[in-house]
């Protein structure tokens, strides 16, 4: 029993998901399938990587993650597949991955990435708008059954790396900015508590003049309509309005800048 | 071969609710996991309850339902989980078990609920903002794997009780309120229809000064465009807009009131 | 181990879709359970028909697929099964089947329709306001757990027809018609490429006075803002705007008529 996760752009609508399914299971019938987002903004491969890299280090070993967000779907960008420690992706080669290989490659683990080039593993008809459906997940779901990595395609070294935005140390701490806003509106930045040596003293100076001071450890321990920093689930500064949403109420946006400095 | 359910009201953007699937099958990778909804409104604990209340009964003896609407994450509210007859779910102590708990201590059917205090079933690291991937997920699986309730936590009996507002009787029928509106924009009474001893007869009056004369089986017996009124799915006085939304024509919101009437 | 998909205009925030697994799981638990779409627009039969067509071919032999768009549930109209081919289908008759069936009566495959008429196989209290969880959700779950099509009811030969409309040929070419328009306002034509004997020479006329020159095998073929046709992911001729939404961008609606013509 293999698990399978997808995420894409593709939304719920259309039934471009559920046709994915189909294929997996005709190849891979035991296959357990997990959906982490169909949500991604159309073409945002920042966010797509960014959502593959906090949901899929939750997966069992062996789990096989396919991820399309892929604008260049049918041109001559690459369909890859890679081994990054105990799990396996399968995606266009366009960065949705740089956030995990990264990760991999600093904790030293086993990296193993193949161009997918292969037909025998793909549909018999491959259609260029629609490769998630005749060439992702089929390779996917032949990873899942058993086919080794080496089987779909030949190695690969010049992966495309499309970094995240890093937070910078300046003299009174530091310039971080807006890396994610979920649902409920609350705001991720791209610097992680740990870099905050007293939660307590920390002052967060959001882009509308606003201060936050102290990162509490959850929503509740302010009011609700509140403005709260928080650790988030992935230990990084969070910005959030208790019960209410962060981004509309301050208008924040992706990549906005939000300085913190340390109290005395 | 176990089944899980999951409520939440995480949406299905941001992939937390594929996070947990990888958490659960890390834990029990022969479960089923059936989503029954992740769009309850943000923080939104009743109509959580309402959801799980209305489908949960559905599942086979032995499913585990894991539910996440919980305002109140990582402060100390208790995480819990209880058998309900036959079925399980996992939970924080907010009142969103009341409906099924009221039920099933009505039919007088064994009920045990504890508190989820045993860390040793919980992901080695718990952050305080995300208790559904790092406490409830896991909590769940285990069930589903066979571990037995009370190895994972110490018996409650002061659970929290949100119990649903109750449609009151009056001299000419019955004062009833609108305790859901589901995407169709169809408006559930809390008034069952057995409490109305002939639905030919009956007459429901709007907040907005309609009328609607008479109960239908289905929507199919009224033209489209009309208001009507039928039986829902769980046997309760629905007000629809046919092939339209009741919600939005009527300007109808929770818990408006609905006066009932039985014409001579 | 069957494949079930489902299809419906339930959406996902209430929980009807969870409760139908529920059903499905009590009687096959060992079912795989994917969703096509539950985010068709309400009653929207031509919608759901096209979802189910273009996705059910993908997967595997012996399938079971649910579609429930029902604006009739609860009235006269019959609830049906069929065997198209190598797969199965269960949903109300009202035309939901259509293009499928055409395919495959056209290829010849063998065809087998029921009426749904043995309560047997129904949930034993059947609601007339919810025939997706009562009726069609055990239906297919008993075919997907080996009852036979034949014990589920009694053949059927008058099954309701709505065929899709077709693209008329012209003098110039083809008077074709925006047959589906997807989550990323991509506008599918009812026109096959197939039906263009020179790609490059193609010219589409669209209702707002635009033209495109040349049809392209994807969107990287042109920049992104772009108007391009390109073909979709079935066959047929794609009107598409580049990382963007050609619905919005060019007002193109459902059924809007574009003209197609072969530059000398």
């Amino acid at each position: 029993m293999t698990i399978i996760s997808l995420t894409t752009d593709f939304g719920n609508q259309d039934g471009f998901v559920g046709t994915m399914k189909g294929v997996i299971w005709g190849i891979a019938p035991q296959a357990q399938i997990a959906d982490i987002s169909h949500e991604i903004p159309p073409q945002d491969i920042r966010s797509g990587a960014i959502a593959l890299w906090r949901a899929a280090p939750y997966f069992p070993p062996g789990s096989v993650h396919i991820a399309v967000i892929d604008p260049g779907v049918g041109t001559d960008r690459r369909p890859i597949a890679a081994r990054l420690g105990s799990q396996f992706y399968v995606c266009p080669d366009n960065g949705l991955l740089t956030p995990l290989l990264e990760d991999a490659q600093q904790a030293g683990l086993p990296v193993e990435i193949i161009h997918l080039n292969q037909p025998r593993y793909w549909l018999e008809k491959v259609y260029s708008t629609f490769h998630g459906r005749d060439i992702f997940a089929p390779c996917g779901a032949h990873l899942a059954a058993g086919v080794p990595l080496e089987a779909l395609g030949t190695p690969l070294q010049d992966v495309l790396r499309r970094p995240l935005p890093r937070p910078q140390k300046t003299r009174q701490g530091w310039l971080a900015s807006v890396l994610l806003i979920d649902a409920f509106g609350n705001c991720t930045l791209n610097l992680p508590v740990s870099a905050i040596p007293d939660l307590t003293r920390a002052r967060l100076h959001l882009p509308g003049g606003q201060e936050i001071h102290g990162i509490l450890p959850s929503y509740g321990f302010a009011q609700p309509g509140d403005l709260a920093a928080v650790t988030d689930s992935e230990g990084f500064i969070e910005v959030a309005v208790v019960n209410g949403s962060a981004a509309r109420t301050l208008q924040l946006a992706l990549d906005d800048s939000v300085t913190v400095t340390l109290d005395d």
